[in-house]
């Protein structure tokens, strides 16, 4: 075995940094989602750049997958080890290197999470706004492009990241991008490995583009008697040029997994949460324009959130929406979707996606960053049932085609990962075979993160993967 | 000849739209800069994007080069083909397709200018705000990621190109991203075409994120006793969070230049030139904040430009700098140079770039955008003398260097072309090797655009360019 060679070569570098135990392989053989388990051959914990380099050096030199983990919270199990290999937790790299508070910059390291580096900004003044639900690391918010409720206002991890250092896959350690704000120095290479997920190469440092904390926060939820009111306003409210931070959708669904998980007493009825940064005039004047559309479409139940206490109450149930729903029935999992149209085919694709979990027979709540088009349906299946997964699969299936149909992507931010790759070809045509050209040449041995992304139809029949959510 | 055989089956498809007559050859062969004439073996004009991929699957087979070109205003040679072949001109291409105003999207052919796609928006309530000085095509623009005074607001063409139609170097036609305002899809292939200056695939249609207009727009000009305190003055406001729209510097030459070429009566002082976009109350409260920022700097002759008939003039002779700055001295051609460095080291920048040109003892107007860091010295020179243009090449040799040291980049919108090649490595170091891996992997045989953004030793040394601005 390729492992039993390398690992020897591993442990020299690594020492007791290299596990091979059943438990640390099936920790990092796991997802948050439906996937089977793929226990990775080993785990390492690399400290350095130079080990991860050397790391890389050694699989490639002894046919070996590698793929690195950050916390484990992607949701189509991009960080899965499906050919084995080597699992590297980047856990340890989870340094501040450098904040530059005049130009708005920091230089981390890859494996700190999103929480911990706004803890260590706090005193600043500045933050760094991306915020997928799960207090994920930065190396894997960028390695999947991460959005989350923020987007609308701040962009997705593909604007916020200037910068990068960057292990090849024959071990080669390039720096991309500068701390200009911009360039145009030939190709956007930082932007080509920002959602590569880890198939190109491994993020070993980041500069992120940071943001002041605004002056003035408000914040606000409103309910609605439908869901076509509920959406509808926030069209109408992106269309005004409403300068939003947040606007948030969740269905009747979601207000009852709030109501049962988090003790609130939401009206059981579509919901819209928004939230407003800039000066205490700016904020005050957003607000009011809003509120003019809500009270247009029969908004009721408004409720602003003037304290940052009832703020951060607000965004953390937000945020724990997908344990929330995962509660209302007991012992299920969830096959979880994402896709994101143009605004204009929001209502329309909301409304067919709810026709089609009633026909399923399925509870699945709906909810999403609608300023976006972007929004996900939590389809709940009970774990020992593969006809449910297979009507959720269904579901899935005819939400991705109704993206294409809308003009719009199959996935907004949860990214491609095992579980859309064989919808890749729906949604690129041949811009799929140009993806695979690029991995051919950056990554000729399949080193990193093979399985993913790039077409590899006779390694995938015969592992009977990949075949569509 | 491979242009003798290749001509007839061209001739086939464009009848009388391909041409070799030496008028258009030379016209095609030119560029705004210093550099020599490089006159194509034929010019087309095709109308389609079918006309598109048979021009180059016919060059391809007969090893002749293809380049697109649209206005002709890039400033580094972009669109010379400095290996000869065929140059398509595509201002044929010049239609809307069509506009989502509710998506505030428009789809467009690569030859319409960007003059002429915000006259066809006028009336739908938006625009599109990147504005390079001259009235280039849209096409040009995402080839070469151009920006220009809204950058600092609007972003750069990276930000406002969702998605394209592309020809590739074997004839196949592509399309990358969606409708979507974001995606995590896999690679960001529209990312990697815009900036790659036609080397990678040629744009046959474009999807462009539209802006509203603004419901309010002011405008100021104002005066500083030191190039020191204008800087200043910028950084505060970037670092205060204030949202202009633009914020642009010229020195005291320019404004020289200004008052010679436009007739007006500035100051002969350092100035910035600053613009609000929003609601009434937010403009008026921005414009009130920078101007504390102004009187703490000591800055005077503090101008308003509230009616639409003076801002038009404000930004008209902004966008005339060049031929301004060009007509201080008849019959000099210029050497224009364009960094972007953190903002924090913008005034070190500026001033460092001040004293060189004054040790060349060339005339160098410096002007730019610097809100985002990025600003430009227009160094004149006698067309008839070499030592003058080495001179100028020392100091824009000095300035990339510079931007390096300072974290920046060589260019921050002007693009790469034939002047800034040789210090690809400069900037990329073994990144420009991935980028050469990225071009050999989807044009093998060097079809689009050869001689540019990547390495091509051999070629390049047999030529005897490409070695540096």
């Amino acid at each position: 075995m390729p492992i039993d060679t390398a690992l020897p070569e591993l442990a020299a570098i690594l020492g007791d940094r290299i596990s091979t135990s059943r438990g640390d392989r099936e920790q990092h053989g796991a997802s948050e989602s439906y996937f089977p388990l793929t226990p990775p051959e080993a785990v390492a914990w690399p400290e350095t750049t130079a080990e991860v380099a050397a790391i890389v050096k050694i699989c490639a030199a002894h046919g070996l997958p590698v793929v690195p983990w950050g916390a484990g919270t992607s949701l189509e199990g991009q960080a899965q080890a499906v050919r084995g290999g080597v699992v590297l937790n980047m856990t340890r790299m989870d340094k501040v290197i450098e904040i530059h508070s005049e130009d708005m910059q920091a230089r981390i390291q890859p494996g700190i999470t999103r929480e911990a580096l706004n803890a260590q900004l706090r005193d600043t003044g500045l933050f760094f706004p991306i915020d997928p639900g799960a207090n994920a690391t930065l190396g894997g918010m960028a390695a999947t492009r991460a959005s989350g409720t923020t987007a609308v206002k701040y962009g997705t991890m593909r604007d916020n990241v200037l910068a990068a250092e960057v292990v090849l896959a024959d071990g080669r350690v390039i720096r991309t991008g500068s701390g200009a704000r911009k360039s145009s120095a030939g190709y956007d290479l930082t932007g080509l490995f920002v959602g590569s997920e880890a198939t190109l190469g491994i993020f070993t440092e980041l500069t992120l583009r940071l943001h002041g904390q605004p002056e003035a926060v408000t914040a606000a939820v409103c309910a609605f008697d439908s869901l076509a009111a509920a959406v509808e306003t926030v069209i109408a409210t992106i269309q005004m040029g409403i300068d939003v931070a947040r606007i948030e959708f969740v269905d009747e669904a979601t207000a009852a997994a709030f109501n049962q998980s988090a003790g609130t007493d939401l009206p059981e009825k579509p919901h819209l949460m928004v939230e407003f940064h800039g000066t205490p005039a700016a904020v005050k004047e957003q607000a009011e324009r809003f509120g003019e559309i809500v009270t247009e479409m029969g908004g009721a139940d408004f409720a602003w959130a003037e304290r940052p206490e009832d703020r951060t109450r607000l965004w953390k149930m937000r945020h724990g929406a997908y344990p929330a729903c995962l509660a209302l029935r007991p012992g299920s999992m969830a096959v979880v979707t994402d896709i994101c149209v143009p605004i204009s085919r929001l209502a329309e694709a909301v409304a067919e996606t709810r026709a089609d979990i009633a026909e399923a027979g399925l509870i699945g709540p709906i909810l999403g960053h609608v300023g976006d088009g972007n929004f996900h349906a939590i389809l709940l299946v009970d774990r020992e049932d593969p006809e449910e997964l297979s009507r959720a699969k269904w579901i899935a299936a005819r939400l991705a085609a109704r993206a294409h149909r809308f003009g719009g992507t199959m996935t907004g931010e949860h990214g491609v990962g095992i579980g859309k790759r064989g919808l890749m070809a729906d949604e690129h045509g041949a811009g799929w075979q140009v993806m695979a050209a690029i991995k051919q040449a950056l990554d000729p041995l399949g080193v990193l993160n093979p399985g993913k992304i790039v077409p590899e139809p006779a390694v995938e029949a015969e592992a009977g993967i990949g075949a569509g959510a």
